[in-house]
């Protein structure tokens, strides 16, 4: 199988090759910008070792695999609207370059061409199975972000909620993208939903860990400011943690802070750590997040192939998930 | 074949039986909001009318006909926060109502939904066939939205770039509708495209009537504000067709009127009417209407079927083209 950065590199040409057409160019131009920002591209490199679990050929999934990374920055686009988000990236959004129109109108024409690559991701039946799973996750991610638009001003969210959110919001999305590869190469069905499941409790594990790597992370490696989500006064699974497992004075102590302003980051930032520190939340959240991971490679495990083959995908998942925690 | 009446209440039992789910009920109550606002239905009917003129079992096409008006649901949502529009079908739209977040939103879900339905639409061939159809025209409707927001703030458009603007943004969805219908019904080839060609070109003669209607209907009939688009200064090819065709003094009157507020709105009606009436623009834009519905219906002409098959689709679009003009 190959590798991750051999996997980007096909996606790369393959960009090349399929560029958005020249005109209308305000309409294209805000799609090229924000992808040509990067990102990991983990997705699409997902249902290319999901495909090549099966299959050598992997070109043949490359459509389908493009049209999950125009999914995923769809919605990057259209939430960046939502949650007024200045930046994407360390650039600017496209809704703060340009302005919203644009962004609505840019990513919907996004959505619409993830579709067009669907279309080209195999025979009709193949095409019908993609269009199935793409379906049903695509109004899963719309549901996950309309749970955490919910979250923002509700007082109370129980955990049980939150990681409901995030597996719809983000995790599903990793598992599809596997079982679209598994598809695409016309595995046996059960393969292709232990494989889902492998992504999407992977995934469920890996927002955990975005959460404590937010307040704990290395900010170097991290690669945005630890403690934002503290300032943003975000309903983590930290602080929803806190609530449930502190005492009823710490919980008070929280509450307090995430309605306190920001004039001084710092001094906010220790403080909740602080709390967290105190009531063993870090220790608590990574036990969460393990428990995730193992179930994830449990059903990696269940995948009916020799290990060996299997070797690249878990040990690409396993350092995403190593990441300073 | 059934008529218009018919097909609206074959469409009112499916859309009965095939709700958006209740939760969460913030996304998905703007979908049934706008959806109950009614409109004329126009677009999943002539999918069904192009399903019956070649087989009888027209229930098969309701989940194409139903993608097609989800779609153009999607796009009025969507435009109505672009174009800061208060009212739709004289009640409030959705990001009024609402907010555009739940609009953006609540429209990204609407939109995953039309490809639900499609992939309903038939075997595994049919829906391939039908998603290409669907991803064609879904591209071109942005475009041309994209291109309609671009007249707003251009000096100069002619006119037929104005007409390419109304067939993208609105004529090849009319056409894209009889096509997938016919494609639903395994029409040949042939009969497919020239029922597409008829319904685009239909549709450019219904959006110049639209034009028409606007400054020259009856207020009652029309539905809406006659005068509406003079106060909105809005590019309609009966401002086009002025500027092309009276003298430059004429032009210039009319530009100066553009610039004018709204501040005394029947003077500056009476007014811009006065010079399209000196100039004889409802004749010419009239005469411009009737070339694309006489090209229209030698498409219909064209499909091979016999003429009786064809006689209630016929008379549908031919009543749709002759209101008030």
């Amino acid at each position: 199988m190959r590798d991750l950065p051999q996997m980007l590199d096909l996606m790369a040409s393959f960009l090349k090759e399929n560029p958005f057409p020249d005109s209308p160019i305000e309409l294209y131009e805000p799609c090229n910008y924000l992808l040509t920002l990067g990102g990991k591209r983990l997705r699409p490199a997902l249902v290319l070792m999901g495909y090549e679990l099966f299959r050598d050929n992997v070109e043949t999934a490359l459509p389908a695999a493009w049209a999950v990374e125009l999914f995923h920055n769809f919605s990057l686009m259209h939430d960046d609207i939502m949650d007024a988000a200045p930046l994407r990236r360390g650039e600017p959004t496209v809704h703060h370059k340009w302005n919203a129109t644009t962004a609505i109108l840019s990513g919907d024409v996004m959505l619409i061409f993830a579709y067009r690559f669907l279309a080209r991701g195999g025979d009709a039946d193949t095409v019908l199975q993609l269009l199935q799973i793409f379906n049903r996750v695509a109004t899963e991610v719309c549901e996950g972000q309309q749970m955490d638009l919910n979250f923002e001003t509700r007082s109370e969210v129980k955990i049980p909620e939150y990681l409901r959110m995030i597996e719809l919001k983000t995790a599903v999305l990793l598992g599809a993208a596997l079982e679209m590869g598994a598809t695409c190469a016309n595995a046996p069905a059960k393969d292709a939903r232990h494989l889902y499941e492998f992504g999407r409790l992977a995934g469920i594990a890996f927002q955990i860990q975005d959460d404590l790597l937010d307040t704990y992370g290395d900010p170097i490696k991290f690669g945005k400011q630890v403690g934002g989500d503290i300032l943003q006064n975000k309903k983590t699974l930290l602080v929803l943690k806190t609530l449930e497992t502190a005492s009823e004075l710490e919980g008070r102590e929280l509450q307090k802070w995430m309605k306190t302003g920001s004039e001084k980051p710092d001094e906010k930032i220790a403080a909740v750590r602080g709390i967290f520190d105190r009531n063993e939340i870090p220790k608590l959240v990574s036990a969460d997040k393990q428990r995730f991971q193992q179930e994830a490679f449990r059903h990696l495990e269940l995948v009916q192939l020799p290990e060996a083959r299997k070797e690249i995908l878990k040990k690409t998942v396993a350092d995403l998930l190593e990441r300073d925690s």
